[in-house]
Protein backbone atom coordinates (compact mmCIF):
# COMPACT_ATOMS: atom_id res chain seq x y z
CA UNK A 1 0.00 0.00 0.00
CA UNK A 2 1.03 3.48 -0.43
CA UNK A 3 1.31 5.93 1.54
CA UNK A 4 -1.38 8.82 1.43
CA UNK A 5 0.88 11.63 0.63
CA UNK A 6 2.89 9.85 -1.89
CA UNK A 7 -0.44 8.71 -4.01
CA UNK A 8 -1.80 12.00 -3.66
CA UNK A 9 1.36 14.38 -4.49
CA UNK A 10 1.66 12.08 -7.84
CA UNK A 11 -1.94 13.63 -8.84
CA UNK A 12 -2.29 16.22 -11.67
CA UNK A 13 -3.07 19.60 -11.35
CA UNK A 14 -6.13 21.04 -12.93
CA UNK A 15 -6.35 24.13 -14.39
CA UNK A 16 -8.77 26.07 -16.55
CA UNK A 17 -10.62 28.68 -18.00
CA UNK A 18 -12.90 29.81 -20.80
CA UNK A 19 -9.96 29.89 -23.76
CA UNK A 20 -6.39 30.58 -23.71
CA UNK A 21 -5.96 33.20 -21.17
CA UNK A 22 -5.33 30.61 -18.47
CA UNK A 23 -2.10 28.94 -20.22
CA UNK A 24 -0.30 32.24 -19.04
CA UNK A 25 -1.38 30.71 -15.28
CA UNK A 26 0.05 28.00 -16.45
CA UNK A 27 3.16 28.91 -17.60
CA UNK A 28 3.58 30.68 -14.15
CA UNK A 29 2.96 27.28 -12.60
CA UNK A 30 5.50 25.55 -14.37
CA UNK A 31 8.44 27.82 -14.26
CA UNK A 32 8.19 27.00 -9.90
CA UNK A 33 6.93 23.69 -10.31
CA UNK A 34 8.05 22.08 -13.32
CA UNK A 35 7.96 18.66 -11.84
CA UNK A 36 4.34 18.68 -11.61
CA UNK A 37 1.78 17.06 -13.90
CA UNK A 38 -0.93 19.50 -15.67
CA UNK A 39 -4.09 18.95 -16.77
CA UNK A 40 -5.41 22.05 -18.58
CA UNK A 41 -9.35 22.51 -19.61
CA UNK A 42 -9.87 25.55 -22.05
CA UNK A 43 -13.91 25.72 -22.99
CA UNK A 44 -13.37 27.32 -25.90
CA UNK A 45 -16.75 25.63 -27.42
CA UNK A 46 -18.67 28.15 -25.02
CA UNK A 47 -16.12 31.26 -24.78
CA UNK A 48 -16.04 33.76 -24.71
CA UNK A 49 -18.09 33.90 -20.45
CA UNK A 50 -18.29 38.02 -21.21
CA UNK A 51 -21.80 38.02 -23.02
CA UNK A 52 -23.21 34.63 -20.11
CA UNK A 53 -24.68 35.41 -17.06
CA UNK A 54 -23.11 34.67 -13.65
CA UNK A 55 -25.55 31.87 -13.20
CA UNK A 56 -24.26 30.69 -16.51
CA UNK A 57 -20.52 31.14 -16.14
CA UNK A 58 -21.07 29.08 -12.34
CA UNK A 59 -22.90 26.27 -14.41
CA UNK A 60 -19.96 26.41 -16.21
CA UNK A 61 -17.26 26.17 -13.81
CA UNK A 62 -19.12 23.36 -11.98
CA UNK A 63 -19.36 21.23 -15.21
CA UNK A 64 -15.81 21.75 -15.94
CA UNK A 65 -14.61 20.62 -12.09
CA UNK A 66 -16.28 17.74 -12.05
CA UNK A 67 -14.56 16.93 -15.80
CA UNK A 68 -11.57 17.29 -13.60
CA UNK A 69 -12.40 15.91 -10.66
CA UNK A 70 -12.91 12.82 -12.87
CA UNK A 71 -9.17 13.06 -13.91
CA UNK A 72 -8.08 12.23 -10.39
CA UNK A 73 -6.63 15.80 -9.55
CA UNK A 74 -5.06 16.79 -6.26
CA UNK A 75 -5.74 20.99 -6.49
CA UNK A 76 -7.93 23.16 -8.77
CA UNK A 77 -6.85 25.88 -10.29
CA UNK A 78 -9.93 28.36 -11.55
CA UNK A 79 -7.47 30.51 -14.24
CA UNK A 80 -10.16 32.52 -15.33
CA UNK A 81 -11.61 36.03 -13.77
CA UNK A 82 -15.61 35.16 -14.63
CA UNK A 83 -15.66 31.95 -12.63
CA UNK A 84 -13.53 32.81 -9.89
CA UNK A 85 -16.05 35.47 -9.03
CA UNK A 86 -18.88 33.03 -9.57
CA UNK A 87 -18.25 29.87 -8.01
CA UNK A 88 -14.92 30.10 -6.00
CA UNK A 89 -15.79 30.62 -2.37
CA UNK A 90 -18.42 27.45 -3.47
CA UNK A 91 -16.08 25.48 -4.94
CA UNK A 92 -13.93 25.67 -2.15
CA UNK A 93 -15.67 22.91 0.15
CA UNK A 94 -16.88 21.18 -2.40
CA UNK A 95 -14.13 18.45 -3.96
CA UNK A 96 -12.06 17.67 -0.92
CA UNK A 97 -9.06 19.42 -3.16
CA UNK A 98 -7.64 23.31 -2.25
CA UNK A 99 -9.23 25.15 -4.92
CA UNK A 100 -6.91 28.53 -6.11
CA UNK A 101 -8.62 31.41 -7.97
CA UNK A 102 -7.02 34.57 -9.68
CA UNK A 103 -8.70 37.17 -7.62
CA UNK A 104 -7.28 36.83 -4.17
CA UNK A 105 -3.55 35.63 -4.64
CA UNK A 106 -3.28 38.96 -6.72
CA UNK A 107 -5.26 41.28 -4.04
CA UNK A 108 -2.74 40.18 -1.24
CA UNK A 109 0.35 40.87 -3.84
CA UNK A 110 -1.02 44.64 -4.32
CA UNK A 111 -2.04 45.34 -0.76
CA UNK A 112 1.48 44.39 0.27
CA UNK A 113 2.83 46.34 -2.65
CA UNK A 114 1.37 49.63 -2.43
CA UNK A 115 3.17 52.10 -0.71
CA UNK A 116 0.33 55.37 -1.38
CA UNK A 117 -2.68 52.64 -0.82
CA UNK A 118 -3.81 53.41 -4.31
CA UNK A 119 -4.07 50.84 -6.61
CA UNK A 120 -5.50 50.46 -10.50
CA UNK A 121 -7.13 47.22 -11.34
CA UNK A 122 -7.41 46.70 -15.43
CA UNK A 123 -9.59 43.94 -16.06
CA UNK A 124 -12.48 43.02 -18.85
CA UNK A 125 -15.36 45.10 -18.94
CA UNK A 126 -17.08 41.96 -17.17
CA UNK A 127 -14.47 41.61 -14.67
CA UNK A 128 -14.29 45.44 -13.70
CA UNK A 129 -18.39 45.56 -13.82
CA UNK A 130 -19.08 42.19 -11.31
CA UNK A 131 -16.98 44.36 -8.77
CA UNK A 132 -15.19 41.24 -7.29
CA UNK A 133 -11.72 42.83 -7.39
CA UNK A 134 -12.98 46.08 -5.70
CA UNK A 135 -15.05 43.55 -3.24
CA UNK A 136 -11.98 41.63 -2.69
CA UNK A 137 -9.80 44.65 -2.26
CA UNK A 138 -12.02 45.74 1.10
CA UNK A 139 -12.11 42.83 2.27
CA UNK A 140 -8.45 42.89 2.72
CA UNK A 141 -9.41 45.37 6.03
CA UNK A 142 -6.40 47.35 4.48
CA UNK A 143 -8.46 50.77 2.80
CA UNK A 144 -6.96 50.89 -0.11
CA UNK A 145 -7.99 53.15 -2.42
CA UNK A 146 -9.03 51.26 -5.67
CA UNK A 147 -9.27 52.63 -9.31
CA UNK A 148 -10.82 50.19 -12.08
CA UNK A 149 -10.42 50.85 -15.50
CA UNK A 150 -11.91 48.58 -17.66
CA UNK A 151 -10.05 47.72 -20.87
CA UNK A 152 -12.51 46.49 -23.83
CA UNK A 153 -9.79 46.03 -26.60
CA UNK A 154 -6.96 44.43 -25.34
CA UNK A 155 -8.00 40.76 -25.20
CA UNK A 156 -8.46 40.28 -28.88
CA UNK A 157 -5.17 42.41 -29.45
CA UNK A 158 -3.53 40.02 -27.60
CA UNK A 159 -4.70 36.75 -29.07
CA UNK A 160 -4.09 38.56 -32.28
CA UNK A 161 -0.33 38.36 -31.41
CA UNK A 162 -0.29 42.18 -31.34
CA UNK A 163 1.80 43.62 -28.29
CA UNK A 164 3.80 46.11 -29.67
CA UNK A 165 1.39 48.27 -32.10
CA UNK A 166 1.31 52.19 -32.21
CA UNK A 167 -2.35 51.11 -31.70
CA UNK A 168 -2.14 49.18 -28.55
CA UNK A 169 0.64 51.39 -27.09
CA UNK A 170 -2.03 54.53 -27.71
CA UNK A 171 -5.16 52.24 -26.30
CA UNK A 172 -2.88 51.37 -22.88
CA UNK A 173 -1.73 55.14 -22.76
CA UNK A 174 -5.72 55.91 -23.29
CA UNK A 175 -6.66 53.12 -20.16
CA UNK A 176 -3.64 54.05 -17.93
CA UNK A 177 -4.50 57.94 -18.08
CA UNK A 178 -6.89 58.23 -15.22
CA UNK A 179 -5.01 55.98 -13.29
CA UNK A 180 -2.06 57.59 -13.01
CA UNK A 181 -3.88 60.56 -12.96
CA UNK A 182 -5.37 59.41 -10.07
CA UNK A 183 -1.93 58.40 -8.51
CA UNK A 184 -2.55 54.91 -8.59
CA UNK A 185 1.35 53.13 -7.55
CA UNK A 186 0.28 49.09 -7.98
CA UNK A 187 -1.40 47.67 -10.98
CA UNK A 188 -3.06 44.58 -10.83
CA UNK A 189 -3.69 42.97 -13.93
CA UNK A 190 -6.76 41.06 -13.64
CA UNK A 191 -7.30 39.20 -16.56
CA UNK A 192 -4.86 36.20 -17.30
CA UNK A 193 -4.09 37.65 -20.75
CA UNK A 194 -2.31 40.78 -19.79
CA UNK A 195 1.11 39.29 -18.14
CA UNK A 196 1.88 39.39 -21.95
CA UNK A 197 1.31 43.26 -21.73
CA UNK A 198 3.50 43.70 -19.01
CA UNK A 199 5.92 44.79 -21.25
CA UNK A 200 3.89 47.90 -22.69
CA UNK A 201 2.00 48.80 -19.86
CA UNK A 202 5.67 48.98 -18.20
CA UNK A 203 6.85 51.24 -21.03
CA UNK A 204 3.87 53.12 -20.78
CA UNK A 205 4.08 53.66 -16.90
CA UNK A 206 7.46 54.70 -17.27
CA UNK A 207 8.42 52.04 -15.28
CA UNK A 208 6.79 53.99 -12.10
CA UNK A 209 4.64 51.37 -11.25
CA UNK A 210 4.29 47.77 -9.62
CA UNK A 211 2.55 45.11 -11.86
CA UNK A 212 0.89 42.51 -10.22
CA UNK A 213 0.22 39.38 -12.50
CA UNK A 214 -2.56 37.16 -11.32
CA UNK A 215 -0.56 34.16 -13.02
CA UNK A 216 2.69 34.64 -11.10
CA UNK A 217 0.94 35.58 -7.34
CA UNK A 218 -1.58 32.16 -7.98
CA UNK A 219 1.87 29.98 -8.98
CA UNK A 220 3.14 31.15 -5.69
CA UNK A 221 0.31 30.40 -4.03
CA UNK A 222 0.03 26.77 -5.64
CA UNK A 223 3.25 26.36 -4.45
CA UNK A 224 3.20 27.31 -0.95
CA UNK A 225 -0.57 25.36 -0.77
CA UNK A 226 1.31 22.19 -2.04
CA UNK A 227 3.67 22.48 0.75
CA UNK A 228 1.50 23.01 3.83
CA UNK A 229 -0.84 20.45 2.17
CA UNK A 230 1.86 17.59 2.00
CA UNK A 231 0.73 17.43 -2.35
CA UNK A 232 3.83 18.67 -3.54
CA UNK A 233 5.36 16.06 -6.24
CA UNK A 234 9.09 15.71 -4.94
CA UNK A 235 10.81 13.77 -7.92
CA UNK A 236 13.06 15.64 -10.36
CA UNK A 237 11.65 14.27 -13.60
CA UNK A 238 9.49 16.96 -15.43
CA UNK A 239 5.85 16.47 -15.16
CA UNK A 240 3.65 15.79 -18.09
CA UNK A 241 1.10 18.30 -19.64
CA UNK A 242 -2.49 17.21 -20.99
CA UNK A 243 -4.30 20.15 -22.56
CA UNK A 244 -7.77 19.41 -23.38
CA UNK A 245 -10.51 22.20 -25.33
CA UNK A 246 -14.24 21.91 -26.12
CA UNK A 247 -13.63 23.33 -29.21
CA UNK A 248 -11.25 23.34 -32.03
CA UNK A 249 -7.84 22.10 -31.09
CA UNK A 250 -5.54 23.50 -34.23
CA UNK A 251 -6.82 27.22 -33.14
CA UNK A 252 -6.13 26.84 -29.87
CA UNK A 253 -2.63 25.61 -30.55
CA UNK A 254 -1.91 28.34 -33.37
CA UNK A 255 -3.43 31.12 -30.42
CA UNK A 256 -2.20 29.24 -27.31
CA UNK A 257 1.50 29.08 -28.53
CA UNK A 258 2.15 32.97 -28.04
CA UNK A 259 0.83 32.05 -24.58
CA UNK A 260 3.13 29.14 -23.87
CA UNK A 261 5.55 28.58 -26.28
CA UNK A 262 5.82 24.69 -25.70
CA UNK A 263 2.03 24.38 -26.62
CA UNK A 264 1.91 21.00 -29.13
CA UNK A 265 -0.52 18.02 -28.47
CA UNK A 266 -3.86 19.68 -27.83
CA UNK A 267 -7.10 16.98 -27.31
CA UNK A 268 -10.70 17.64 -28.49
CA UNK A 269 -13.07 16.84 -25.65
CA UNK A 270 -16.17 18.13 -26.64
CA UNK A 271 -19.41 18.49 -24.49
CA UNK A 272 -21.92 15.82 -25.15
CA UNK B 1 16.57 50.97 -49.65
CA UNK B 2 14.86 49.62 -46.77
CA UNK B 3 14.49 52.24 -44.09
CA UNK B 4 16.95 51.73 -41.42
CA UNK B 5 14.01 51.37 -38.83
CA UNK B 6 12.65 48.21 -40.25
CA UNK B 7 15.92 47.04 -40.96
CA UNK B 8 17.20 47.43 -37.82
CA UNK B 9 14.18 45.80 -36.02
CA UNK B 10 14.10 42.92 -38.02
CA UNK B 11 17.86 42.06 -36.33
CA UNK B 12 17.78 39.83 -33.36
CA UNK B 13 18.15 40.12 -30.01
CA UNK B 14 21.61 38.81 -28.64
CA UNK B 15 21.24 37.06 -25.06
CA UNK B 16 23.95 35.25 -23.53
CA UNK B 17 25.80 33.63 -20.64
CA UNK B 18 28.25 31.41 -19.29
CA UNK B 19 25.43 28.54 -19.41
CA UNK B 20 21.79 27.42 -18.77
CA UNK B 21 21.27 30.28 -16.17
CA UNK B 22 20.48 33.25 -19.01
CA UNK B 23 17.54 31.16 -20.30
CA UNK B 24 15.28 32.40 -17.54
CA UNK B 25 16.51 35.70 -19.12
CA UNK B 26 14.92 34.24 -22.46
CA UNK B 27 11.68 32.86 -20.88
CA UNK B 28 10.50 36.82 -19.26
CA UNK B 29 11.94 38.43 -22.48
CA UNK B 30 9.56 35.70 -25.05
CA UNK B 31 6.75 36.32 -22.48
CA UNK B 32 6.57 39.98 -23.53
CA UNK B 33 8.00 40.09 -27.11
CA UNK B 34 7.52 36.88 -28.71
CA UNK B 35 7.74 38.15 -32.14
CA UNK B 36 11.30 39.07 -31.32
CA UNK B 37 14.44 36.63 -33.11
CA UNK B 38 16.43 35.88 -30.04
CA UNK B 39 19.92 34.69 -30.76
CA UNK B 40 21.62 32.67 -27.22
CA UNK B 41 24.88 32.02 -26.33
CA UNK B 42 26.18 29.47 -23.25
CA UNK B 43 29.61 29.39 -23.25
CA UNK B 44 29.33 25.77 -21.29
CA UNK B 45 32.85 24.55 -21.93
CA UNK B 46 34.20 27.43 -20.04
CA UNK B 47 31.70 27.57 -17.50
CA UNK B 48 31.08 28.11 -14.51
CA UNK B 49 32.79 31.68 -14.38
CA UNK B 50 32.90 31.83 -10.55
CA UNK B 51 36.30 30.48 -10.07
CA UNK B 52 37.49 32.30 -13.16
CA UNK B 53 39.41 35.97 -12.66
CA UNK B 54 37.67 39.04 -13.35
CA UNK B 55 39.91 39.48 -16.34
CA UNK B 56 39.07 36.73 -17.89
CA UNK B 57 35.57 36.70 -17.17
CA UNK B 58 36.08 40.33 -18.95
CA UNK B 59 37.69 38.80 -22.12
CA UNK B 60 35.10 35.83 -22.39
CA UNK B 61 32.55 38.24 -22.52
CA UNK B 62 33.56 40.41 -25.27
CA UNK B 63 34.86 37.04 -27.15
CA UNK B 64 31.28 36.47 -27.24
CA UNK B 65 29.90 39.95 -27.67
CA UNK B 66 32.35 39.58 -30.98
CA UNK B 67 30.94 36.71 -31.72
CA UNK B 68 26.37 37.97 -31.04
CA UNK B 69 27.86 40.91 -33.40
CA UNK B 70 28.87 38.58 -35.89
CA UNK B 71 25.34 37.58 -35.95
CA UNK B 72 24.26 41.74 -36.84
CA UNK B 73 22.32 41.63 -33.12
CA UNK B 74 20.51 45.12 -32.52
CA UNK B 75 20.54 44.29 -28.65
CA UNK B 76 23.13 42.92 -26.13
CA UNK B 77 21.59 41.43 -23.24
CA UNK B 78 24.02 40.27 -20.87
CA UNK B 79 21.78 37.27 -19.05
CA UNK B 80 24.91 36.67 -16.95
CA UNK B 81 25.63 38.33 -13.00
CA UNK B 82 29.98 37.73 -13.45
CA UNK B 83 29.80 39.25 -16.61
CA UNK B 84 27.56 41.97 -16.30
CA UNK B 85 29.82 43.29 -13.19
CA UNK B 86 33.04 42.53 -14.89
CA UNK B 87 32.14 43.85 -18.47
CA UNK B 88 29.03 45.95 -18.43
CA UNK B 89 30.42 49.70 -18.44
CA UNK B 90 32.42 49.13 -21.50
CA UNK B 91 30.35 46.89 -23.18
CA UNK B 92 28.06 50.09 -23.51
CA UNK B 93 29.70 52.09 -25.88
CA UNK B 94 31.90 49.66 -27.82
CA UNK B 95 29.35 47.17 -30.42
CA UNK B 96 26.69 50.36 -31.75
CA UNK B 97 23.91 48.49 -30.31
CA UNK B 98 21.94 49.07 -26.99
CA UNK B 99 23.65 46.83 -24.37
CA UNK B 100 21.45 45.45 -20.96
CA UNK B 101 23.03 43.85 -17.92
CA UNK B 102 21.04 42.25 -14.99
CA UNK B 103 22.05 44.28 -12.54
CA UNK B 104 20.69 47.29 -12.83
CA UNK B 105 17.33 46.52 -14.36
CA UNK B 106 16.72 44.49 -10.59
CA UNK B 107 18.83 47.31 -8.65
CA UNK B 108 16.08 49.59 -9.77
CA UNK B 109 13.05 47.39 -9.02
CA UNK B 110 14.28 46.69 -5.96
CA UNK B 111 14.66 50.42 -4.99
CA UNK B 112 11.26 51.26 -5.92
CA UNK B 113 9.45 48.34 -4.33
CA UNK B 114 11.09 48.57 -1.03
CA UNK B 115 8.76 50.25 2.04
CA UNK B 116 11.48 50.30 4.63
CA UNK B 117 14.91 50.53 2.50
CA UNK B 118 16.24 47.17 3.82
CA UNK B 119 16.82 45.12 1.08
CA UNK B 120 18.18 41.69 1.09
CA UNK B 121 20.54 39.99 -2.10
CA UNK B 122 20.68 36.27 -2.53
CA UNK B 123 23.95 35.20 -5.26
CA UNK B 124 26.25 33.13 -5.42
CA UNK B 125 29.52 33.98 -3.69
CA UNK B 126 31.10 35.25 -6.84
CA UNK B 127 28.50 37.74 -6.98
CA UNK B 128 28.19 38.75 -3.88
CA UNK B 129 32.12 38.87 -3.42
CA UNK B 130 31.94 41.44 -6.22
CA UNK B 131 30.05 43.95 -4.39
CA UNK B 132 28.25 44.79 -7.55
CA UNK B 133 25.01 44.93 -6.12
CA UNK B 134 26.02 46.59 -3.65
CA UNK B 135 27.48 48.93 -5.46
CA UNK B 136 24.72 49.83 -7.64
CA UNK B 137 22.08 50.06 -5.08
CA UNK B 138 24.37 52.83 -2.94
CA UNK B 139 24.68 54.46 -6.49
CA UNK B 140 20.85 55.47 -6.73
CA UNK B 141 21.24 57.61 -3.87
CA UNK B 142 18.59 56.21 -2.22
CA UNK B 143 19.87 55.41 1.39
CA UNK B 144 18.73 51.63 1.42
CA UNK B 145 20.25 49.41 3.50
CA UNK B 146 21.47 46.56 1.46
CA UNK B 147 21.72 42.56 3.68
CA UNK B 148 23.74 40.09 1.19
CA UNK B 149 23.58 36.34 1.42
CA UNK B 150 25.65 34.11 -0.19
CA UNK B 151 24.01 31.23 -1.31
CA UNK B 152 26.62 28.64 -2.41
CA UNK B 153 24.28 25.44 -2.93
CA UNK B 154 21.50 26.45 -4.79
CA UNK B 155 22.81 26.10 -8.64
CA UNK B 156 23.66 22.82 -8.33
CA UNK B 157 20.01 21.72 -6.88
CA UNK B 158 18.03 23.97 -9.45
CA UNK B 159 20.17 22.68 -12.25
CA UNK B 160 19.22 19.21 -11.01
CA UNK B 161 15.77 19.44 -10.85
CA UNK B 162 15.63 20.36 -7.19
CA UNK B 163 12.95 22.83 -6.63
CA UNK B 164 11.26 21.02 -4.14
CA UNK B 165 13.30 18.59 -1.38
CA UNK B 166 13.17 19.15 2.62
CA UNK B 167 17.04 19.96 1.96
CA UNK B 168 16.41 22.61 -0.48
CA UNK B 169 13.66 24.35 1.67
CA UNK B 170 15.84 23.59 4.59
CA UNK B 171 18.88 25.63 2.89
CA UNK B 172 16.75 28.35 2.16
CA UNK B 173 15.29 29.03 5.54
CA UNK B 174 19.11 28.88 6.47
CA UNK B 175 19.85 31.63 3.88
CA UNK B 176 17.23 33.44 4.46
CA UNK B 177 17.01 33.87 8.34
CA UNK B 178 19.80 36.31 9.01
CA UNK B 179 17.62 38.38 6.09
CA UNK B 180 14.38 37.89 7.37
CA UNK B 181 15.84 39.14 11.42
CA UNK B 182 17.55 42.00 9.65
CA UNK B 183 13.86 43.04 8.57
CA UNK B 184 14.22 43.45 4.83
CA UNK B 185 11.11 43.67 2.95
CA UNK B 186 12.63 43.12 -0.44
CA UNK B 187 14.93 40.44 -2.01
CA UNK B 188 16.78 40.65 -5.00
CA UNK B 189 17.40 37.08 -6.72
CA UNK B 190 20.79 38.35 -7.95
CA UNK B 191 21.55 35.08 -10.07
CA UNK B 192 19.93 34.18 -13.01
CA UNK B 193 19.08 30.25 -11.58
CA UNK B 194 16.72 32.23 -9.02
CA UNK B 195 13.44 32.70 -10.62
CA UNK B 196 12.58 28.90 -10.49
CA UNK B 197 13.27 29.39 -6.51
CA UNK B 198 10.47 31.89 -6.33
CA UNK B 199 8.14 29.65 -5.55
CA UNK B 200 10.31 28.03 -2.37
CA UNK B 201 11.26 31.83 -1.20
CA UNK B 202 7.94 32.56 -1.06
CA UNK B 203 7.09 29.70 0.90
CA UNK B 204 10.02 30.28 3.85
CA UNK B 205 9.42 33.72 3.93
CA UNK B 206 5.41 33.48 3.87
CA UNK B 207 4.79 35.48 1.26
CA UNK B 208 5.78 38.56 2.95
CA UNK B 209 8.73 40.06 0.88
CA UNK B 210 8.75 41.31 -2.70
CA UNK B 211 10.59 39.08 -4.72
CA UNK B 212 12.83 40.88 -7.37
CA UNK B 213 13.55 38.62 -10.28
CA UNK B 214 16.41 40.25 -12.53
CA UNK B 215 15.25 37.74 -15.47
CA UNK B 216 11.56 39.68 -15.23
CA UNK B 217 13.12 43.33 -14.66
CA UNK B 218 15.32 42.93 -17.55
CA UNK B 219 12.81 41.84 -19.98
CA UNK B 220 10.93 44.84 -19.02
CA UNK B 221 13.85 46.67 -19.75
CA UNK B 222 14.47 45.16 -23.13
CA UNK B 223 10.92 46.01 -24.36
CA UNK B 224 10.91 49.64 -23.36
CA UNK B 225 14.74 49.96 -24.89
CA UNK B 226 13.39 48.95 -28.14
CA UNK B 227 10.26 51.01 -27.94
CA UNK B 228 12.57 54.29 -27.33
CA UNK B 229 15.19 53.03 -30.31
CA UNK B 230 12.65 52.27 -32.78
CA UNK B 231 13.86 48.81 -32.71
CA UNK B 232 11.03 46.91 -31.78
CA UNK B 233 9.43 44.43 -34.18
CA UNK B 234 6.12 44.77 -35.09
CA UNK B 235 4.88 41.86 -36.46
CA UNK B 236 2.55 40.02 -35.11
CA UNK B 237 4.53 36.24 -36.37
CA UNK B 238 6.26 34.41 -33.95
CA UNK B 239 10.22 35.07 -33.74
CA UNK B 240 12.69 32.76 -34.33
CA UNK B 241 15.25 31.33 -31.93
CA UNK B 242 18.50 29.55 -31.98
CA UNK B 243 20.93 28.48 -29.10
CA UNK B 244 24.65 28.15 -29.51
CA UNK B 245 26.75 26.71 -26.81
CA UNK B 246 30.42 26.31 -26.56
CA UNK B 247 30.75 22.77 -24.84
CA UNK B 248 28.34 19.43 -25.07
CA UNK B 249 24.53 20.77 -27.13
CA UNK B 250 22.84 17.28 -25.27
CA UNK B 251 23.76 18.02 -22.22
CA UNK B 252 22.71 21.89 -22.18
CA UNK B 253 19.34 20.63 -23.60
CA UNK B 254 19.00 18.39 -20.69
CA UNK B 255 19.61 20.89 -18.36
CA UNK B 256 17.81 23.51 -19.97
CA UNK B 257 14.39 22.42 -20.74
CA UNK B 258 13.66 22.80 -17.00
CA UNK B 259 14.44 26.72 -17.66
CA UNK B 260 12.78 27.06 -21.38
CA UNK B 261 10.25 23.97 -21.80
CA UNK B 262 10.53 24.69 -25.30
CA UNK B 263 13.95 24.07 -25.93
CA UNK B 264 14.48 21.77 -28.59
CA UNK B 265 17.84 22.53 -30.87
CA UNK B 266 21.38 23.59 -29.64
CA UNK B 267 23.93 23.96 -31.78
CA UNK B 268 27.49 23.14 -31.20
CA UNK B 269 29.64 26.43 -32.02
CA UNK B 270 33.00 25.40 -30.12
CA UNK B 271 35.62 28.09 -29.63
CA UNK B 272 38.66 27.41 -32.06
Amino acid sequence: MVAAGSAGAERPIGIFDSGVGGLTVVRAIEELLPQEHLVYFGDTARAPYGPRSVQEVRRFAFEIMDLMAGHDVKMLVIACNAMTAAAYEEARDRYGVPVIGVIEPAVHSAVRATHNGKIGVLGTPVTIGSGEYQRALAATGRGVEVFCQPCPAFVELVEAGDLFSEELIGLAEGYLAPLMAADVDTLILGCTHYPLLKGVLHWVTKGDLELISSAEAVARDVYARLVSEGLLRRVAELGTRRFMVSGDPGQFRAVGSRFLPELREVEAVPWR
